[in-house]
């Protein structure tokens, strides 16, 4: 698989797809990979399997506020400035970018850093989804470290955090993005082919191309139906958002919203950056690491957390989250628990992985 | 002059005064040093005269809030992984530490630090005082580089911040300190021992020492009047605090004292970490960069910004700053615009040269 002008739209789709609300909006990020991959060439796409053991990979996207990541002004060359800081840090040359976050913006930005570095992408990420906090992520699961965690924004501006605990580095990185303008580029959990291999989340870029492929198609050509057959996913609801309360300044302490069908039934959702829980007549439908998407009935795109109003018309889906997740360490580091929702749900099964391949 | 347990007490109370009612309090930095001498023998006062022109210089001393500096533990380790972070950057052995602030608490603990590594201090700092904002030193008047700024806390963990511009570089750090829990080990304006010559404010801990020595010798017997002929001062006030106004959550809005002295006369003080500007009447009395310093005045010890309360007794007293912050430059890095503060004050002419030698 290559990336280019002809696929690049569908992947934006797919990472916005498998955002859940959050990652931050893939449009901006977009239209500078459609111009980096007409100047610099199409991006190959590189399975794990097919990495050399040696292979230096960087993780990379963005760190911060969904929020402010839609009006993030992104020079194109912050990868360079990663790369750079990168390479000092481990003495070694980065052969390949790998998106950490395959959600929202975060899966589509490293693709513009890949075309200027003229650097395939690894066809996997951390998350397999959007996640709010950087250590969320299937390399802290597999022991990998975080550090040196890099951040960069336009300036060339670097921060460095080091710190022996993966939580630690997420949090001492998030406290210094802000000082960086609420959102920046980062790159953590750097490591070698060898190690993505059983740490990365594999297949996340094809995932995100296939959905996004998916909601274009002729057959069938109800976008939900053919999204939902390929991430094996459910339909929770198509109806109106009666309620919708935010809570805290700009919705900081999180928001919650029912969605109303016709008849008696209720979906309640419960929201942070992502959707995190679907409730319905008092029991769980679905809870994060569990995707549930919300896409606008009229248009059939995905609706971010922070973009849900009341009155709107939409449709509420549910898809299994990666199978990383489903571990009782997954659950502990991503699951409703992590999020402060109390509330005792197994994850779905995981993906259908024919459904990608 | 070397530092050990016959002065470092002399020290302590000189960097109080000269802290200006900021810098966070030396108390515990003061334990720290006593020990660490103990332990590791004196340490060695150079002036930069006397340092070899190649030698790397680590300016040291703590970033953050004062008002949390004063609970934290410090390890005492901090000057080696600050010193080990440094060190790999500039690809070179520091070969002496030097206090970037010597107001405060940043005057003594690099002494700790200094002791455990068994290196010199320089007698010399980038302040002459203690300000709120990182790159306020004479170092950045001379176009030193800040960066790389290196933080670090008591686990090692640390963060490397990198930027042209030293303000920037400043306030991605102050915001990281956040993160490394409100206040934390610093190192930057590494610079040569060459540059350390006129780039610096000369003369900072003899300073310090002679002041704390002043306060408890024989003759003058009285502590104000003998710091007074020290630091080339004035006594603005000796009165009781009658109004107290702190404006913001836990004052980070500043704050306005009134003092009273008996007749009709009030004097003013403005404060924010440090004590910034005294009026009577209507005219200024003393303006940052100028030292203006609150004795308590039962035991002559000096009083933070911080701990200042309605009722108290005190004495007040201004005395003039180092000569770098006089220039124009000086006064825009420094001076009241730069604390938001709209008065036309000439700093006082320069401290006594002869009063330390």
């Amino acid at each position: 698989v290559r990336l280019d002008a002809s696929n690049l739209s569908a992947l934006a789709r797919g990472c916005a797809v498998l955002g859940a609300g959050g990652g931050g909006d893939p449009a901006l990020a977009l239209a500078m990979a459609m111009l980096a991959v007409e100047e610099h060439g199409p991006v190959p796409v590189v399975a794990p399997d097919d990495l050399d053991r040696g292979t230096l990979v960087m993780p990379c996207g963005l760190a911060g506020a969904a929020a402010v990541a839609d009006e993030r002004v992104w020079s194109g060359d912050e990868g360079r400035i990663l790369r750079a800081a990168i390479e000092a840090e481990r003495g070694a040359a980065v052969g390949a970018l790998m998106a950490f976050e395959v959600g929202g913006a975060g899966g589509v930005l490293p693709v513009t850093w890949a075309a200027r570095l003229g650097l395939p992408l690894v066809d996997a990420d951390g998350m397999g989804r959007a996640f709010p906090r950087l250590h969320q992520q299937s390399m802290h699961l597999a022991g990998v470290p975080a550090s040196p965690v890099v951040l960069a924004d336009a300036r060339a501006d670097t921060v460095v955090v080091r710190a022996d605990d993966n939580e630690r580095a997420g949090r001492l990185a998030r406290s210094a993005v802000d000082g960086l303008g609420g959102v920046c580029a980062a790159a953590l959990f750097c490591m070698t082919g060898a190690e993505v291999r059983g740490a990365a989340i594999e297949g996340s870029l094809t995932l995100a191309l296939a959905v996004g492929e998916a909601m274009v198609a002729e057959e069938p050509a109800d976008p939900i139906e053919a999204m939902l057959s390929v991430l094996g996913g459910e339909l929770l609801a198509q109806g109106r958002v009666v309620e919708l309360e935010r809570r805290g300044i700009g919705g900081a302490g999180g928001a919650s919203a029912t969605i109303h069908s016709g008849g008696a039934s209720r979906l309640r959702l419960e929201m942070q950056g992502e959707y995190l829980l679907a409730m319905e007549d008092g029991a769980v439908r679905a809870a994060v690491p569990d995707l549930i998407c919300v896409l606008a009935s009229e248009t059939g795109e995905p609706v971010a957390a922070g973009a849900l109003r009341h009155g709107r018309r939409v449709t509420v889906i549910a898809a299994p989250g990666p199978e990383v997740w489903r571990s009782a360490a997954g659950r502990a580091l991503a699951g409703p628990s992590a999020f402060g929702l109390d509330v005792d749900h197994a994850p779905a099964a995981g993906r259908a992985p024919d459904a990608v391949a």
